[in-house]
C-alpha cells in the first residue's frame, strides 16, 4: 500500500473524530472505520461510511415504528428466513461506502456491477500516480490447460523472472513516456518550457492496465452480497478475489447475523438442476446411477459429483 | 396522523438512544430523526436513517482520503458547480431512508421512481388498518376545464357535501365488508367460528385506493432530488406534493449547501428550447417578436412567455 | 376479457400488416403477435413487440460479427451453460414488450420488478372503465391456517355466495359514485350541467383495488425470467400466477432453447444450504439422519425433505 | 477499421437475410443494419438490432390497442410535448443494440452509463487483437491552460512527432511482450514448447489503455438520448464524441420525429438558473445588467453571456 504521510494523517484525523448520533452504530465496524486494509502490492480497501445494521433489516421486513427488534434469536431466525427465501428488499435497506485502490484491469471487472454508485479519480483532470501492479511470484500462474478462462500451475525459474522483468520494465517505460508527453513531473512541474505538453486525457492512454486507479464505491447490503458471491468465488480472478475476501471480513463486522446467513444460504449453498435433483433422489433411494443413464452431460455430471463430494 | 400510543412510545424510545460514532452527523437532521411529520388526514413522513452530509459530496468529487473539505466557501462553490453541470455521481454518495404513511393512490405514483429501495406492509400477510383519506373541503377541486390532467375551482356547498359523504360512506362500507369477509376484526379476533374467512390476499381487493399503506423508502441524494423536482412541482397532484414539500424541508436540514444549489439550479431553473433561446436573443437585441414569427407553436409560445414573466 | 369491437379491429389491423426486415424473426411468436390471451374475468396479456431470439443470446456471448451461430447443438449447449452458471448478461440482449390488463392489486405486486419499463393509463387524465375482478367460485380461497401469507380451502355455500355478493355490490356502488362525483358518464358526457364535477385525479380514489388497469410493460429476457421465476412460483398469489403462466408459454414460443434451460436450471432447480448439503452427503454415504442431529431447524428440515421427496 | 474478410463476409451474409414480420420496420435504419461505420483508426459502431419506432412512443403514451397513431402531425406534436415536459417513459419503449469497437480508455467512460446492457469480449478467455489507437496528427491536442479537463492547441513539429512515436513504440512493445508472456501468437499457436505461458487474465495487464476492445451495447431510446446528450457534447472527450456523433445520425434514421424533438429540446436547449432567469428578465425589461449587480459569480456570468450570445 502506497500512502503518503499526508494521506495517512488525514485518515488518522478522521478516525479521531467522534460525534453523538441517534442512529444505530456498529462497534466492530467503527473500530476499523476509515482504516485501509492493504491488498496486492499497492492497493487497499477501507470502509468510509455505513448506514444500518442487522436490526435495520428486521425493521424493514416488519415496517416498524421503533427499532422493531424482538428477541435476538427471533431476529436472527427472521434474517435466515429472508435469506433462504431470497426476500431481498429488506437487505437493500442498509448501505455501505468504500474507498478502493485497485489495478485498472480489476476495476474493469468490478464496474460491471451496475447497482452501485461510483466516483473515480479522473485521468482527464489529474496526473495519475506511478503505481502499477506486479504479481508476487507465487501468483504468477500459467494459463490453465483444462479451462480456457483460468489459471494452471505457477510459473517458475527463468520464465517467471522473465515475465516479472517484462511487466516491470514496460510499466516503468510507459510511465516515463507518460510524463514526457505531459511535459510534467508527478508534482505537476513543467519539464521543458519550450514544449506544450500533451493533454492529460490523451497521454494517459499510454499507461497499461496494471496501473492503479481509485474510487469511492457505495452499494446496498443486498447488492454488496451479490458482489461478494460472484467475486469471492473460486471462479473469480484471484486479483479481485482478494478484495472480495477482505470485504467479506467487513461484512462479518458490520452485520454478523446477515453474514452468517449469507455464508449458510448463499456462499456455501449448492444448486441442483431438475435433472440433478432427480439423480440425487435416485441415489438416495439406493440406486447406483452412472453418468450415461443420468440424463446429464459429462461436464454437468462432473459438476454434480464435485458438489456431492463423490469424485 | 393516527398513531397508537405504543407506536408513539417506540419512536420516543428510539429518539432517546444515543451512541458515539466516527461517522459525520448532521445536527439539524438528528433533531427531527424518527419524528413523524403529519400529512393529509392520517399520513406522515419521518426520516429514520441517513448517511453522509454536504462534505460527503465534496469528498466523493475529490476522491479524498480524509474529510477532504477545504474552506466552506470552496466546498459550497464546488457543490454549486456540480449541480449546475449536472455531475450527478457525487450526490449519489449520500443516502436517506424514510418511513411514510400514504394513501394507496399516492403510493402508486411514488413507486414509479425506480431508483429506490422499498419495503411495504403486505396485505397478504397483515390486516390493513381502517384509515382512509378524505380531502379537506378546501382541497376538493373540480376537474380543470383547460387541462385534462388537473384541477380547477374548489367544489362548494351541496356538491362538496355530497362528495365528502360518498367518499366517507363507501370507504366505511368497504372496510366493514373487508372485516366480514375476513371473518376477523382489526385485532385479528375471529368473528364467527362457523365461518372460515376469506384469504387476506383476496379480501383486501375490496378496499379503495384512498386507504392508507406504509413503507420504508430509501434513496440516494441525487435520486431524492429527482423525486423532489418532479413531485414538489406545480404539475404534481396536490396529495403527493405535500409529501415532497415536507421532504424538501428535510433536505434543507440535511445538506444545506446542496439544497441551496438544488433550489437555484433545479427547482428554480428555466429550460429554453433551441427555438425559445433564439426568441430570447432576438428580444434582447431589441426586436419585437410575435408568436407568429417566433417559430414556436401557440402552446409553447405561451409557456415561454410565462417563464419570462411577460404574460 | 372485455374488449370493444374497435379495439378488436385495431388488433386485427395490426396483425394484418407485414413488412420485410433484416432482423431475425421468430415464427411461433409472430403467430400470436398482438393477440390478447384472456386471463381472469376481464384481463389479458399480449405480446406487442420483441427483439432478438435464441441466437441473439449466443451472438452476445461470443460478441460475433454475424449471426454467430454454430451448430444448433452447440448453441443449445452454450445457452444451457450460461443459464447453469448464471451468466446473465447475454440474456439481457433480448427484449420483449407486453400490453397487460390486470387488477390494480395485481399491478401493485408486479410493479415491484424495477428493471422494466412501464406506461400505465392515467386516472388523472382518463375516466377508468367499469371493469372489476371478482374471483370465480373455485378461486375463493379461505385464509390458510398454517401459512399467514397464503390460501387454504375454498369457501363454499352461503359464505361463498355472501363474499361474491359483497365484492360485486361494493364495486358497483363505488363505480356509480365515481361517475356521480365526476359528473360524467363513461363516455365523458356531463350528467348534470348545474354541477362542476370532482377532478378525475381525486374521484378515482373511490375505486377499489379489484378495478382493472392497463399498461405497456417491457423488459429484457434475463429480467423477464426473474419475473417468471418469482411469479410463476407456487408461493405467488394465484391472480398474478395466471399472468406469469401465460407468459411462460410465450417464452417457449420466443426462445425455445433458453426456455428449456430456464425450466431445467431455474424453475425446476433446488437450492441446498451448506447444512442441507451436508445432510445429503451423509445420507448418500448411507447414514440415517434425523432432524435432531441434522443441524437444521424443524422448518428448514421440512423444506429439505420436501425438496428430496422424502416426506 | 480493421476487419478480416471473414468478419466482413459474416456481416454481408447477415445483411442478405430477409424475413417477414408483423412488427414495425424502419426502412432508413434497415438500410444500414449491421454495417460498420468506421471511427478513429480501428474502431467502428454498427446497429445490430432495434425494436420500435416513433409510433411506438406514441402508442405507449396512449396505451393503445393498435398502432395507435393519429395524423402524422398529431403524433409529431405529441412527441415534442413529451420531450419538452421530460415525460421519459414512452421513450423507454424503444430499444436499440450496437456492436462497438473502441479503445479501452473510451470504454471506461462509456461504461459509466449504467442503464444499459453490455457484453464485452473477455481478455481472460481470448487473446486480444493487436490494435491500438494512435491519434491523427490533427487531434494531438495540448493540455488546455484555462480548463484543467480539456484540450488546447494542437501539438506540432518535433513534439508531435515525438509523441506519436512514443505511443506507437510503447504499444508495439507491450503487445510483443504480451505475446511472449502468453507464449502464443495471435492465432493461438504455442511459441516455445518448453515454456508454459502466463495466464491470459494476467498477461493482458501489460496492454495499454489505447488498445481496442469490443462489446455489444443495448439500451432504450430514453437512455440512448441521455448518452448522446452527454457524449455528443462539446465537453466530452473528442474520442468518445465521434462515436456519439455517428450514433446521432443513426437516431435520425431510426426515429426522425423523436430525433428532431431531441435536437430542439435537449441538444439545443439552454438552462437558466433562478438567478440567471432573473438577469434575463431585467435585460428584457430594458435594464443594463453588469456581472457585479447580477447575483452571479464571474464564471457563471460568463457561462450565461455565452448562452445568450453576448460575449
Amino acid at each position: 500500500m502506497s500512502m503518503t504521510p499526508e494521506q495517512q494523517a488525514e485518515i488518522e484525523h478522521a478516525r479521531a473524530q467522534s460525534t453523538n448520533t441517534r442512529r444505530p452504530s456498529v462497534g466492530p465496524l467503527e473500530d476499523i472505520l476509515y482504516q485501509a486494509v492493504p491488498l496486492l502490492d499497492h492497493g487497499f480497501v477501507r470502509v468510509i461510511d455505513y448506514m444500518g445494521d442487522d436490526s435495520a433489516v428486521v425493521q424493514a421486513a416488519r415496517v416498524s415504528y421503533g427499532r422493531g427488534t424482538k428477541k435476538v434469536s427471533e431476529d436472527k431466525a427472521l434474517i435466515a428466513y429472508l435469506m433462504r427465501h431470497r426476500h431481498s428488499t429488506p437487505f437493500e435497506m442498509c448501505e455501505i461506502k468504500f474507498h478502493v485502490k485497485l489495478p485498472i484491469f480489476v476495476a474493469r471487472q468490478w464496474i460491471r456491477h451496475r447497482t452501485a454508485n461510483v466516483n473515480e479519480i479522473s485521468g482527464r483532470y489529474s496526473i495519475l500516480d506511478k503505481e502499477f501492479y506486479v504479481p508476487a511470484p507465487e501468483n504468477l500462474a500459467a494459463q490453465s490447460v483444462i479451462n480456457r478462462q483460468g489459471r494452471g500451475h505457477v510459473l517458475e525459474g527463468e520464465e517467471a523472472a522473465r515475465v516479472l522483468g517484462l511487466l516491470r520494465d514496460d510499466a516503468e517505460r510507459a510511465y516515463a513516456h507518460y510524463g514526457e508527453m505531459l511535459n510534467e513531473d508527478e508534482a505537476g512541474q513543467v519539464l521543458d518550457p519550450e514544449r506544450q505538453g500533451l493533454a492529460r486525457e490523451l497521454a494517459r492512454m499510454n499507461l497499461s492496465l496494471n496501473y492503479y486507479t481509485q474510487w469511492y464505491w457505495k452499494t446496498d447490503l443486498h447488492n454488496f452480497m451479490n458482489f461478494l458471491s460472484l467475486r469471492a468465488d473460486a471462479h473469480a480472478q484471484w486479483e479481485i478475489r482478494v478484495y472480495a475476501e477482505a470485504m467479506l471480513d467487513m461484512l462479518d463486522r458490520w452485520v454478523p447475523h446477515t453474514a452468517a446467513a449469507f455464508r449458510q444460504y448463499r456462499l456455501g449453498c449448492a444448486t441442483l438442476s431438475a435433472a440433478g435433483l432427480a439423480v440425487v433422489k435416485r441415489m438416495l433411494a439406493g440406486e447406483t446411477v452412472a453418468q450415461e443413464d443420468s440424463g446429464l452431460g459429462k461436464r454437468e455430471w462432473g459438476e454434480l459429483m464435485a458438489v456431492l463430494g463423490r469424485e
